[in-house]
């Protein structure tokens, strides 16, 4: 019998289909013992005797894979590929699947629900109101403001649709292979990143994390922007160096953020410090629909690939190529 | 020379080209001393001697009307007339004038941002990230919910068009006279009150505070609810009972709630003790745009009053039929 360990939690708690879809296929599975993301010690500990591995974010690097002993397929939930070290598992005979579309309208919502609490200064007030404090708070609307968005993929591109609903703000774009038709409701300006980093009055990150963008928002880029500048990062932690950020939160060199995903996660660091800093723990796919229709196709490709059918999310080429770049 | 009292803060506080109307048209004026919403009491003591007031949510009752001396002209900064005793004024010689399209666009994004934060829980979060806690919250996406819409007027019409572009939800709406073509993009289903608050899942009021409308939700129309539901008030205070409301949030009778509008303001009530209660302090309209606007536009009312120009925003008469009615 096929063995599978889940490692990505919560799992199938609000849809019971995935689970129904192992049992009905036969397959055994284990979900994730220690109820958290892993560390590569704890995942190479536990992954022998398992067939496939339905993941979540969590390292399954060279470590992990060495002591996998009879792994024949890593199944992502979600999109990112950044903890997989995908050339290693295809030395080893390891296939890899991933779920590209499922995530994005949650994490696009997301995006547009802190663009707009940032944008009005809710998080805030409702801090001070929790607190007894009543303070008006002046805040700005989509239409009035510069919106940057670094990364127009099935995610960014969801933001710009989103975004044409409020007016017609002025739109900067920045990608490595600009889509011309990706929001035809708006006039999109394609710029370098810098163009965003000084023009931007807020900036919305939706990239990938590889070895190009890590680090991609330094103090050096922070000292570039504008003093009321609003980032949002609900892509990968990173990307935005967590320890620039609060120091500009903390001066005010910049305006506000909203952070999602954390170089470390569970995160405790610095910024729960910082009120200006609008904090939720990695929710971006968490929608009951999207988080769902992820664990379903997970699953459904370790289904396939134990039942000879071809699959079809198996990560492209071009990713390994990526990752033999960096 | 004309004198004015302008009792709305914050004024001019962004954009000061409201004062310098008011000076260019030799307009001496006097911004509110207690630098407060004015009690009818504080108001009647200072009205004396002013030819106009610029006024805010503050009651403008019978007693504030029987003080005033040469009061001509009442420019409310907004659309809400709930504070005006319209028919008092009108015996007393004294126009009213507002703005009644400034604030709408403020207030839908508001209500937008507010409902996407409910849905995903991002207030929650937010609270429990500050206090280092790490729990990652299962939401809703836009088109996977019923929302219902009571009042589809300048407001709540926006506030449809806007949802358009996440998705089909399913929208049931409640308007005294309903406008059928107010959101051609949605499917939009004209329903009675009760239907609104037995099916949806989102609930968001944008009516006036009028007689019919005070104490529209109270424990009886919350017990008609789902449990899950989420309620949304950035109209007036008073239109969803605020001590039943609190009493629905602590028993987890219902799913949340996002209010912006109190029966008192400052707020501070017991609805600041409830976490699941997002809270803002009346910035519905708190737009540098919208609110430079809608000072803009009382002001010139004023402006014209004085130059003999006809008015554009004088209060229609139904509104004073309707507070006759009451």
């Amino acid at each position: 019998m096929k063995r599978v360990l889940i490692t990505t939690v919560p799992f199938a708690k609000t849809n019971q289909l995935p689970i129904e879809l192992l049992n009905a296929s036969g397959i055994e599975f284990v979900i994730n013992p220690l109820n958290k993301k892993l560390t590569s010690e704890e995942l190479a500990a536990m992954i022998s005797g398992f067939d496939a591995l339905i993941a979540g974010t969590e390292s399954i690097n060279k470590y992990v894979l060495e002591n996998t002993d009879r792994l024949k397929i890593i199944s992502r939930v979600g999109i990112g590929l950044d903890g997989v070290d995908l050339n290693t598992a295809k030395q080893r005979g390891v296939v890899v699947t991933y779920t590209p579309d499922a995530p994005a309208p949650a994490v696009a919502e997301l995006t547009i629900g802190n663009m707009l609490s940032l944008l009005r200064g809710t998080h805030l007030s409702n801090l001070m109101m929790h607190d007894r404090k009543w303070e008006r708070i002046f805040g700005r609307r989509i239409p009035e403001v510069t919106i940057g968005i670094i990364g127009a993929g099935r995610i960014g591109g969801r933001v710009l649709r989103r975004l044409a609903a409020f007016g017609s703000p002025r739109v900067l774009v920045n990608d490595i292979s600009p889509n011309l038709t990706i929001a035809p409701q708006l006039k999109l300006e394609w710029v370098d990143k810098e163009t965003i980093f000084r023009e931007a009055d807020v900036i919305s990150v939706h990239v990938p994390l590889t070895k190009s963008t890590k680090n991609m928002i330094t103090m050096s880029e922070l000292n570039m922007m504008k003093n009321d500048v609003l980032l949002i990062n609900a892509s990968r932690g990173g990307i935005i160096n967590e320890g620039d950020l609060a120091v500009a939160l903390r001066s005010n060199r910049i305006g506000g953020a909203a952070i999602d995903c954390f170089d470390i996660e569970p995160y405790s660091g610095e910024l729960t410090e910082i009120d200006s800093c609008l904090l939720t723990s990695h929710m971006g796919s968490m929608s009951l629909d999207c988080r769902s229709r992820m664990e379903i196709e997970a699953v459904e490709e370790v289904v396939r690939y134990f039942s000879d059918i071809e699959l079809k999310n198996l990560v492209p080429s071009a990713e390994y190529i990526l990752q033999q770049e960096r």
